[in-house]
C-alpha cells in the first residue's frame, strides 16, 4: 500500500521496451538522432501546433530552464504559494534565472485566479526598484490535486499577456489534469494562452524524462545554450527522447494517468463514506488530501500503508498519491483498513 | 565505421539488464533506495576508501557540481587549455560556481605539469583584486588521449595542497586511463592526492550516468543542496544508481575500456605503418589524433567512415574515437581503406 | 515642503568638510589609508565591541553583501513582507547570494515577531527540496517608521540562533531608531544578538556612504572578495571612510536623526489634532503614514508640498519623510496648510 | 615621490567645488535631478552622438555592468590577457554576466590586434558546447601604458561587428589615451565602431565617478535594472553626476590627463638617458614600465620613492604611474636620485 508518491513507482513496460529498441546501433549524440527528431514531430501533432521541444531528465530542470527563458534576473514570476517551483525546488528557479523572485498569489484549492493576478499588475513594471513581473507559472495538476480548466487558464493568460507577462505551466502531472478535464492538449495549452509547458512524464511512467515545450519557437532560441551550460544536454539524447516518444505513443500517457486518477477517485469515494473523514480539496487528479481521525492514520500506518501526513508530521491530514501502476488490490486494502479504524 | 565519438554508442547489455531489474516494485525516491545505498558501498570497496557518492546524468553536471563545491565564486580553477571544462561545457563551471574563472596552464600531450602549476602559485592568493586559485582540475584520460600517471598526479597534488588548492579529476574516460596504466582506482585518485573525481560511465557503456565521488565526505556537505537546486537530483534515482552499480560489477567498466583501448591501439599501429601518417599524441586511451594526407582523409570519409577533422574542418589531422563496442571489423575496414588511400 | 524622501536632502556640512580635509595629500588606495583605519577603531568604540567594517556607497550594496555573507545560494532569509530588501532592491539579495530566497513573515507595524519566526522553524532545514533558512533580517527603523526595541530583537535573535540562523539588521535608518529608543548602539545590536548591521549614513546626512559592520569578524572573511568582485571596493576609499568618520564624530549622526525625528513628531502631533486625520502606524522615527481626507491631500499637493500617496497613487494615505535638515518652517507651513484643508 | 598609482591622488579642486555646489537644496533622488540631466546632454555634445549615460562609482562596476549588457551568461568576451577585467576585477565580469568567460588574445604592448581576433572567429558561434563570443573589450589606455589608435580600433570593430560581437572600451584612462593621440572623443569611440565605453574619471581627478556610455541607447534598455540590482544606483545621484559634469567642463579632464602624460614623458626621457635603463613599452599615457639595475631600484625606494616592481616583487622592472597632480618637483627628484644610482 504505497501512496507516498507517484515517483516511487518504476517505469512502464512500454518505456523500458522503447529504451531497449533505441539502443540498437550507433546514433548521433546531443539530440541529432532520429528518435529526437521524431519526438518533436509527434509533439507538434499532439499539440496541433508548431513546437520547440527540449527533453531533460527532471521536472525541476524543465521548470527552471523554462522560467529562465522567460524572465530576466531582475524579474518576477507569479505563482501559487504552494507551487512546486516555490516550495520544492531548492531555489532552482532563482539559480537558473540568475536571481529572479517568485511572487506568491494565493487562492483556493492550489489555484491562483485571474482577478488576483490583475490586482497585482502592472505593479512595479518599469520601476527599477522592484522585481519586474515577467511571467506567471501555473501548476497543472496543482499541488492540491486539482486541475485548472481551460477557461481559467485563458483568463489568467489574458491578464498576463496584457502586461507583457509570459505564461508557463508546470505540467509534472499534466496528463492527470488532461484526463480529468477530458480536454485536448491544445485546449489546455496554447489555445488557452500558455507559452511554455513543462511536459512531465517521470511521475506518470517514464524512468526520468520531461520535455520543455515552447509554443513560440522564437522564445526558445537561447534554450539550447541554457540547457547545455546547466549540464542537462544528454550526449546519448536518444534515451531521453525514446522515453518521451513511447510516452505519447498509443495513448500510453493517457492510459497511465487514467489509471492513477481512477484509483484516486476510488480512494476518495471510499474514504469520504467513512465517519470523520473529509477531503481538504476536490480530487481531480491523482492526489488526495484527507482529514481523518488520528487513530485511523496511526492504524493505516501500522497496517503498512505508506503516505505522508500533510503538510507536516503533526497534521491529521494525510496526502495519498496514486500512480500509473497502483494495484487495485492496494486501493481495496487501504479502504478496508480505513474502514476498520473508522470511529463508529 | 563510426569513430566520431564514444557517445554515439548505445548502452551495454549489462546496463540495460540492470535497469530492467531495478524496475521491479516500488522504491523510495531521491536516493533513499537500496540500489543507491549498495552503489556507495561498492564504490567504497572499489576505491578502498570512504567516499561520498552523488550520481548524476551527465559529465558536465558532474564536473560543474564538483568544482562548485571546491571553489568560491571569486575563485580560480587551474586546468589545461584543452580541458573539457574549459572548451566544451558552455560555461557550466562558471554558472555553477557563481562566476569562478578557469586559469589555463598549457603543457604537452594535453597534460599540465606540477612545475608549471608551482610557477603560478601562490599567485594572487589573498589579494582581493585577483581570482583566488582554489582548485586544479585534471582530465583523465586527457583530451589528447593520454593518461596522467599516478606520480604525475601526486606531484601536482602536492603543489596544489601546499597552497590550499583542491584537486579534481574529470574522469569522463577514467576507465580508459586506468586500464592503460594498469593502476588501481585508489592509485589514480586519493592515494595520489585527488580530492574529488567525476567518475564517468556514459562514454563507456552506460546510458547516461556519472558519479561525483568525494574522498573527503566533509567536502561534500553542500553537494546535496547544490545538486537539487540544479535539477540534477533524480526522483527515480534507482535508475541512475543501477547503471553505475552494473558498471562496476564484474569488471564491466574495465572490460569495456579495455575493448576500446585495444581498438585504438590497433588503429594506431596500423595507421602509423602507412607512409605520411603520424600520431600527434601518444595513444594511451581510446582517442587517436592522426595527421594524414588530405587524400586519405577524403577517401576514408567517402568510404563511409565517420570522424572529425581536428581541431577544425580545414585540418589534415583527424580524431578517431573508439568505444566499448567498436566492432573489430570496423577497425579492420578502416585500416584497409586507409591503406588503399596511402601514397605509395 | 519636501517630504518625499530623506534621500532628497544633500549632505551635512560636517560631511563636506571631512571630504575636503580627506583630500589633502596622497593616500594608499583600496582602504589601506589612515582614515579607514581610524574609522574601524571609532566604530569599535562606538559599538563597544570588536568589529569588522566595510564601507560601501549604497544601502542596497550593504544589505546584499551582508546577506550574501550569511546565506548560501540555496538558503532563505526571513524578513517582513514590507522590508526594503524584499520590495525595493530589485532582486539584489538574490543576485548577490546567488539565488537565495526571501521568506516573508508578516507582523504589525512593519515588524516581524519572535513567535512567528519560531513557528516557521526548523521548517525545511536539512531537507534538500526546500530553501534552507539561514538568516533573519530586520529593518531598523522599519518601513512603517517604527523601531524594534532591544528586547524584541533579542527574542528574535534567540529563536534564530537556536536554529543556526544569523541575524542581520538593515539599519538604513538605524540612527533614527536609536534616538527614539534612547538606546546605545551596543544595546540594539550585538547585545541583542545582531550578527551583522548595515549601518546607514546616506539618508541621515552623508553624501553616499554606509558601513557593513560585522560583530563577529570571522563571518567577514569572505567579504573583501565579495565587495571587490561586486565593484563596491573604492580605489579612493578615504572618501567613503571620511564621510562615515565625520558621521559618528561629535554625535553628528545622533543630532541629525534627532532633528528628523523631532520634525516627524511635530507633524504627527499637529496632523492628528485635525479631524479626519489618523496615523496608520506609531511615529517612532522619521516617517509618518497619515490617513487623511482626499481633499486635504490634494490641497497640500497644490500648495507645493511633496510627498507620496502610499502604498499607491490611489491611496488616501500619504507618506511623509523628514530629514536631518528639514526646515522648521516647512513643518509649520505643512501643518498650516493641512489645517486650512481640514473638514470643519 | 609617489608613483605607486594614480588612485593614490585625491580629487581635483574643481571636483570638490562641484560637490559643494551640488549640495545646495533638495534634489530628486536616483538620477531624476537636473545635474544628471545636464551631464547626459554634455556628454552627447562631447561625443557628438546620442548617448545613454549611467554614472557609477567604480571602474569595475562600469566594466562589469557594461559587459553584462553585451554578453549572455554563456557568452565570451575577447580581451588582452593583461586586461584589467581579466586580471584585476576579482571575477566581476563573470559575476555580473552570470558566468560569461573572458577569452584571451595576446598581442604586443598590451594591445590585441584585428588579425588575431579574426583568426578566432567565428569560433564556436552557434555551437552549444562552446562559449559564444559576444564582445571584444579593449583597454584604453592599455595596461602597458600604450594607446589604441583610431584605425586600430576600427579594424578590430570591423571584425567584431562582422560576427555580431559588440565592442567595449574600458576607458579607465581614456583621457590619457585621447590626449596622447590628439584625437576627438568621437574618433576613439563610435566613429571607430565602439558600442559602449566605460568612461573613467576617478583615476584622473574625480573622487569616485565613472560613466557607462552607450552609443546605441537601445543596447542600454536593461542597464537601469542591472545597475539597481547591483546596488550601484545612488540615491543621491547628483553627487556622482556633479563630479562627472565638472570633469568634462572647461577641459578639466584633458588638462589633468595632459599633466599626467607630460610627467610620464619627462620621466621616460630622463630615465632612458641613463645607462642600463630601458622602457618595456612605449610611453603613451601616464604609466611607465622601466627596466633598470636592481641597485637603482633599491636606491630609489630607499630615497622614499613609491612604486611597484612589475609584474612581481622579484622583477627588475618597475611601474611608475603619474597623476593629474604629480608635482613637477617629484619628477625632478626622482630623476636626480635615479641619476645618482646609475652605474657609470
Amino acid at each position: 500500500m504505497n501512496f507516498a508518491s507517484d515517483n516511487t513507482s518504476g517505469a512502464a513496460p512500454e518505456i523500458l521496451a522503447a529504451l531497449a529498441a533505441a539502443n540498437e546501433g550507433a546514433a548521433s549524440s546531443y539530440g541529432a538522432d532520429p528518435i529526437t527528431a521524431r519526438l518533436e514531430a509527434k509533439l507538434a501533432d499532439l499539440f496541433e501546433h508548431e513546437v520547440a521541444v527540449f527533453p531533460v531528465a527532471t521536472g525541476t530542470a524543465a521548470n527552471a530552464l523554462a522560467l529562465a527563458a522567460l524572465v530576466p534576473p531582475w524579474g518576477g514570476v507569479f505563482c501559487h504559494p504552494m507551487a512546486h517551483i516555490e516550495c520544492d525546488e531548492a531555489n532552482a528557479p532563482e539559480f537558473y534565472s540568475g536571481g529572479a523572485k517568485l511572487l506568491a498569489i494565493d487562492g483556493p484549492d492550489g489555484k491562483l485566479g485571474a482577478a488576483d493576478l490583475a490586482a497585482r499588475l502592472p505593479g512595479g513594471l518599469g520601476n527599477v526598484h522592484h522585481a519586474q513581473p515577467a511571467a506567471v507559472s501555473l501548476t497543472q495538476a496543482t499541488e492540491c490535486g486539482t486541475a485548472y480548466r481551460a477557461d481559467e487558464i485563458r483568463a489568467i493568460a489574458t491578464v498576463a499577456h496584457r502586461h507583457g507577462l509570459a505564461v508557463h505551466v508546470d505540467g509534472a502531472r499534466f496528463a492527470n489534469a488532461l484526463v480529468h478535464l477530458k480536454a485536448s492538449p491544445a485546449d489546455l495549452t496554447w489555445r488557452a494562452g500558455v507559452d511554455v509547458l513543462s511536459f512531465g512524464a517521470t511521475k506518470n511512467g517514464a524512468m526520468g524524462a520531461e520535455a520543455i515545450v515552447f509554443f513560440d519557437p522564437a522564445r526558445a532560441r537561447e534554450l539550447p545554450f541554457r540547457r547545455k551550460r546547466a549540464g542537462h544536454l544528454f550526449s546519448k539524447m536518444r534515451f531521453l527522447s525514446a522515453q518521451l516518444d513511447a510516452y505519447v505513443t498509443d495513448d500510453l500517457w493517457l492510459r497511465n494517468a487514467g489509471h492513477a486518477n481512477a484509483a484516486a477517485a476510488r480512494l476518495a469515494a471510499g474514504l469520504t463514506a467513512l465517519p470523520g473523514v473529509t477531503l481538504r480539496y476536490p480530487v481531480e487528479a491523482n492526489e488526495l488530501f484527507v482529514e481523518m481521525p488520528d487513530a485511523m492514520i496511526v492504524g493505516l500506518a501500522d497496517a503498512g500503508a505508506r503516505f505522508y501526513r500533510w503538510p507536516h508530521e503533526a497534521s491529521t491530514c494525510i496526502r495519498l498519491v496514486t500512480s500509473w501502476n497502483t494495484p487495485d488490490a492496494e486501493v481495496a486494502d487501504f479502504l478496508a483498513h480505513a474502514t476498520r479504524f473508522a470511529i463508529v
